[in-house]
């Protein structure tokens, strides 16, 4: 599958902690010759400082920077074209350090393949370089780990959704799943608590912010006095209550932990 | 919160291969007293296996063998009433090792609270001693690495289903998501087979045995000759077909991946 000498690695950083990092992703992050990751000008980025300690000092930085897009609607066609032209423009730079015969690691906050931007290299140079996938803990897990509130067992179904979606659209999936993780919060917030009031299940709901980092804030979401989130935090609706068998008060777990 | 000395952790080993593993795990398995894991008689189990490199040769391992139930429906009152039981001695066996100030890590394949058997010992022992959750990476993070197929992106839903869900309640399920993972495969694997055909995803799904061990197995589900499975296998169905501006041919790619 290698047409030529260098590789490629998607290496899943985890969700904040550096410590979650995989043994395999500290091993290869010290045979990089390239590390590459996507970051808005002016901030480094969450994956970067993750991987800080564990970087050679003379390794080549790539820093792939987003296009100053926030203004444009990202159905405009301009948008589209921008971030297509951004994603091509990205790929090409790795693609010169490959061909070169340089190991590039592509830096992604928790997992590659999961709502990560590392897959638009992926997709544009898997095919002609040899290429590997390394995953890491989810956000998501970093979270319901984190709140020590069971997600999901036994023959729960389990939703994720971007917050981006409409409301009727999120009140929806709520109602109809057992357990469900909200993606994407930020300004999304105020419409996601709407659609989780809708369906019942806002005092269900756990508000985490910068999950696994050392300033993470954990709040049940109907007791958050505001609506100020960074994008990446998340919103955990946690499935399992009781069962047969079983006497389990997920809330009043939930207030020990966050207590 | 730590009412007694001792320390309770629950630790995901990751999805199989030893690798995987997060460093925060490795240091807990270096510093463990007890090494708990839940297990079938006869079989040390995956868990296990993946941490054996890490464990102290003086450490003391605490095997909760699962009790055979496997005769019995699951919703039937003697299985409730037998795996509850278990559950409960499980939490005592530990509890004994806790109240003796042992710290006890608990291994879970995968990720602890993602339908994880560490659930229930952490519902039952966690607000009287102190716990720690350590996330791992999930069995579906390491499957769709392996398969190198992007599973979702920018709104795209996911929906995780257990095999276990009867056949009208999956189809419906999986006409109405971007992408799904199919968990407990198993002998469910004709069932999910005819619902994927029915609602027109069979040639999207992808089969994967063993993911990220060394023994791993990757095959489109379409091509695969027989419904012989491991409970542990998993079918994912990608969410990611083409979006605008990109131009991705998934099953193409696939094809490249399991050549």
């Amino acid at each position: 599958m290698s047409a030529a000498p260098g590789r490629l690695i998607g290496l899943g950083t985890g969700p904040g902690d550096p410590e979650l990092l995989t043994l395999k992703a500290a091993r290869y992050l010290a045979e990089a010759d390239v590390i590459a990751n996507f970051a808005k000008r002016g901030n480094a980025g969450n994956a970067r400082k993750i991987v800080a300690g564990h970087m050679r000092p003379e390794v080549i930085e790539l820093p792939l920077y987003y296009p100053v897009t926030t203004e444009i609607d990202k159905d405009h066609g301009d948008y589209v074209s921008a971030i297509s032209d951004f994603y091509e423009e990205s790929a090409k730079a790795v693609e010169d350090h490959l061909l070169a015969g340089r190991t590039v690691v592509v830096l992604s906050e928790g997992d590659p393949l999961f709502y990560g931007s590392y897959m638009h290299l992926h997709v544009r140079l898997s095919h002609r370089f040899s290429t590997e996938v390394v995953p890491g803990v989810t956000a998501m897990s970093g979270c319901w780990s984190a709140t020590g509130v069971p997600i999901v067992q036994g023959d729960d179904i389990l939703s994720v959704l971007p917050g981006t979606l409409a409301e009727d659209i999120l009140a929806h999936r709520l109602s109809d799943t057992d357990a469900a993780v909200i993606m994407k919060v930020g300004r999304n917030l105020p419409k996601i608590r709407r659609a989780l009031a809708q369906v019942g299940k806002l005092e269900r709901a756990i508000y985490v912010e910068r999950g696994t980092m050392e300033n993470m804030a954990i709040t049940p979401l109907a007791a958050k006095p505001d609506d100020i989130a960074p994008y990446f935090s998340i919103v955990l609706v946690p499935g399992w209550a009781a069962k047969p068998g079983e006497s389990v008060d997920t809330s009043s777990q939930m207030a020990e932990v966050v207590a």
